[in-house]
This record gives C-alpha cells, structure tokens and sequence, in this order.
C-alpha cells in the first residue's frame, strides 16, 4: 500500500463524499477548505489502522473521509477572527478571508454534519458490521466533541499560563484524541472479536503519536518560513500561547517527538501481540513524524 | 402521553445526555443555551411519531434528545454577528453575548458533535436496531447539514428579493428539513417493515407541518411584542428580509398555517393507512401550530 496512492484515493472518495448542495456559495466554501492541500493524516493513520487488524480499505474509507472532514472543519473555525483570527492557512486565504465569516461558519457547520451523515450511512449499510461501525463512529464523536477536540479548544482560549501537564492535557484533547480516535476507529471497524489488550495497545500507540504530532507542530511553527507552513510563521508567539517549545526550548522539543514516535513503533514491533508485518503501513506513517533537520 | 409531562421527560434525558466536561465555560454556554426555556417541539415530534408506529419512548429518547441538540446548535450559530446578530434569545441574551463569540461558536460545535455523539450510541447499543437506527441517524443528519437546515441558511443569506417559491425552498431547507426528520426518524426507529405509502403519507405530514411552524414565526414576528417573543420584535423587517407575510400580508398567512395544519390532521386521520388512536399524540402537537387570534 502506497502512501501517495492512498491519499489519492481517499481525495477520490472525498469528491464522491461531497456532492454539491443547493446554494453553491457553501458547496464551494466547503470544497476550496478539502481540498485545499492537506497531507490526509488521519484518514492514513484510520486506513493503516483497520488493515493492520485484517479489515478492507473500503469498509474503512468513509470513516477516513469523515474524519477529515471533522479535521477541516475544526480548522476552518479554529481560524475564524474570534477564535485564532489567521488570515492564511495552506499557503491561502483561510475560509473567512475567502468567503465571508458567515459562510466559513456554515462550512464548518456543513462539514461537520457531513462527517457524520457519511458515517451513519456506512452504518446503516451492513447489518452484520452495524454496530461496531456505530461503536468507531462514537469514538471518532467522542473524540471531536466536548470532551474531547472542542473542550480543548474552549479550554486553549487565554491559555497564556500553562504547565507542562496542563498543556498537555490541552494537547490532548485537542489534537492527540482526534488521532487516537483514528488509530482506534480502524481498529473497532476491522476486528470481530474485542481483545482488550490490543486495544490497550493500540490506545498507546496512537496517543504517543498524538502527542508527538502536537508537539512537532509548536517545532515547526518557530522554525520553518511563513511559506514552508503555508501560514504565517511564529503565530503560536503572536498569540502569547503556552508551547510545548516555550516550556522546553527546540532541542528538548526535538528529543521528545522522536522519543515518542520511536516508542510508538516500538510497540507496534511486538510480534508477540500479533501485529508483524501488518503494522509496516502504520509505522511508515510514524516515521513521518520524526524530526531529522 | 402528556405533553407537559414528555417535555418534562424530554429536559431529563438532556441532562443526562449532557454530563460536564473538562472546560467549565463551555459546559456553561451550551448548558445555558439548551435548557433556556425551549418548547422541545422537535423531540416531542419524533417521540409522538415513534410511538405511532408502536415504537417505544425508550428507544426514540436518545434521537429526540439528539434534535433539540441540533436545534439549539443552529440558534446559536444563527445569533452570531457575522449571521443574524441577534442578541436575544428566549429573552435572555443570546450565547455570544452572554460568553463571547468564541465559546458560542464552539458550544454550538459541541452541540452538534454530541448529538451525533449520542445517536451513535443508541445505534451501538442494539445489535437488532442497530441498521434502522442508523437510518434514523442518517435522516437526521441530512436534513441538518449542507443538503438541508445549513444550506437553508446558506441561502439565506442576503435573501432579501425572494418569490413565493424561492422563500418555500429555503422555509423547507432550513427548517421545515429538521421538523420533516424529527416525524420521519420516528418512524424508522419504530418499524421493523418498512411500507413506502406510510413512509410518504408522514413525510407529506411532515412536509405540511415544518412550513407550517416557519410561516407562523413569520406571523408571530410581525403581530407578538418583543417580550412575548423573547426576542426582537419585527427582526426580519430590520433585516430587510422576505417572509411568508411580507409576500402575501398576515391574513393570508394565518389563513395557509391553518390550512397546512388542517391538511396534516386530515392525513393522520384517515383510518385506512391505520394511524388512528395511535396518532392523537402527533395532532395534538399539530394542533398547538393553529393560529387562534
């Protein structure tokens, strides 16, 4: 399995996933964010999750669709004037500038809905795989609501002084749970029998990369060219925010990401819980997390 | 089946299905919005069209619960200053007013991500009911997103020149859609077979009852003061826009409301389709829509 192919091929279902609506003004809002570029990590970490544990790609794609969906509508408020108020994301106008506050709101809005109406179909499409497709749409729910991606986000506003374990907690619900709910969903879709200690596993596992890849984000915001990010360099100290760099320094910061994704794959490594060489597309991902500069 | 008392019913589940999280202010904003006072009409809906169908209260409680999240979400998007920029709601200032537009924005986001949230969770929660749940689901979330209420609102926007049959299309998208789910979607949690002439006969019911509810808010608009409102009176001619009564003027708008309630009675009582007793619950509701002044 080819990382780039499968990113194509989930744009693919991306495009079939959105059909255009009734007023094309939304249609367009919520199609110039999808497609505006994004590298679909978590719909690759879903479709590498649920084919390591022996479920298909086509049983997984909606969910993986629907999670990016979720993902891009998280940005599209996130970057709203009243919240982190940025003018470019991806190298571009974000939604707002583009469209108008009111639209970028109701693209949001839309895309969040969608998410879930792709996943309730995929459920309602197979009475044998029903519940457990309703068990991973919960997780992915969980995960992107209050307690979870959105209560994070509430609890980032005026986050200016932060701990380390108070960050982290914010981390992790904002950024880390969408990921491990990914990880776990491809789980939860492609195994028939429940085995609690593959999914503690697997629970760690995505958490570190959750973690790892929040981190990595504070790195690369102080490090790289407004243009290599696509939007505007150092905003996390324009906003005064507490980042995992401000507490540590870029050295330690650099430590900790490489740490994390080493002991991710370390623990995908264990041959003695089964995973072998199923877990090589999710390691690739992984290692895409390390910092080598 | 009472009404009073399923309301009651109603606001218990909603406290249940709405536990604390980690982020006070925003358990606060969306607790605030949600138990302001609202007549639970949609979820009293979806339960009167459950049991209809000899459904149980039980099951449907958690879809009636998730629509008045739905509900609550989309009013609390829609006061926002870059939409409606109402600052009163239920007579109390509306969720960006009380909270700020941050946390409005993301208790509304919060709303709509536990609904779904707990939809599918009653759907995991039956490995019998799992497929017609998720059809439920499914319903609900289209007539909420970019093919129903968002792109209602989509096409709101600037609507301010609108003929009778523009102002229908967008009546049916942006509210009339989520009125239409909450009847429909108690109908397919309750039945096992499914029977295309009852399934259109509700959806006509349906139909006639949100453009009903829609083009008397327009009436209620122009003929309530602001105090009974809970919100400001003659809002729509402030906002220049088109309505059912700026069309045809109020005598014919109470003439229509009371004629489209008619028709959905006249509907649920024709014995044959064998609604009967069963369907009293339903036209009661219906008959709170009847413009009696």
């Amino acid at each position: 399995m080819n990382s780039e192919n499968l990113a194509d091929r989930i744009d693919h279902a991306l495009e079939l996933y959105l059909p255009g609506c009734e007023a094309p003004a939304l249609t367009n809002a919520m199609r110039y964010c999808l497609f505006a570029g994004g590298k679909r990590l978590r719909p690759r970490l879903l479709i590498a999750s649920c084919r390591m544990f022996g479920g298909d790609e086509q049983a997984a794609m909606p969910f993986a669709c629907a999670i990016e969906m979720i993902h891009t509508y998280s940005l599209i408020h996130d970057d709203l004037p009243a919240m982190d108020n940025d003018d470019f994301r991806r190298g571009k106008p974000s939604c707002h500038k583009q469209f108008g506050e009111a639209l970028a709101i109701l693209a949001g809005d839309a895309l969040l809905n969608r998410s879930f109406e792709v996943m309730a179909e995929a459920c309602a499409a197979s009475e044998e795989n029903a519940v457990r497709r309703a068990k991973a749409m919960a997780c992915v729910g969980k995960a992107a609501g209050a307690y979870g991606m959105v209560g994070g986000q509430a609890l980032d506003i005026n986050n200016a002084k932060l701990d380390e374990s108070g960050l982290a907690r914010i981390y992790d619900l904002k950024t880390g749970g969408l990921i491990r709910a990914a990880i776990v969903a491809g789980y939860l879709i492609a195994t028939v029998a429940s085995d609690m200690d593959i999914k503690d596993t697997i629970t760690q596992v995505a958490t570190k990369l959750g973690y790892a890849f929040q981190i990595r984000d504070d790195y690369l915001d102080v490090i790289k060219t407004t243009k290599e990010l696509g939007k505007p360099q150092g905003s996390d100290a324009k906003n005064s925010k507490t980042t995992y760099v401000t507490l540590f320094g870029l050295w330690q910061t650099k430590q900790t990401v490489n740490e994390l994704v080493a002991d991710a794959i370390r623990l995908l490594n264990i041959g003695a819980i089964g995973f072998n060489a199923q877990a090589a597309p999710l390691m690739d991902i992984a290692s895409e997390f390390i910092i080598s500069d």
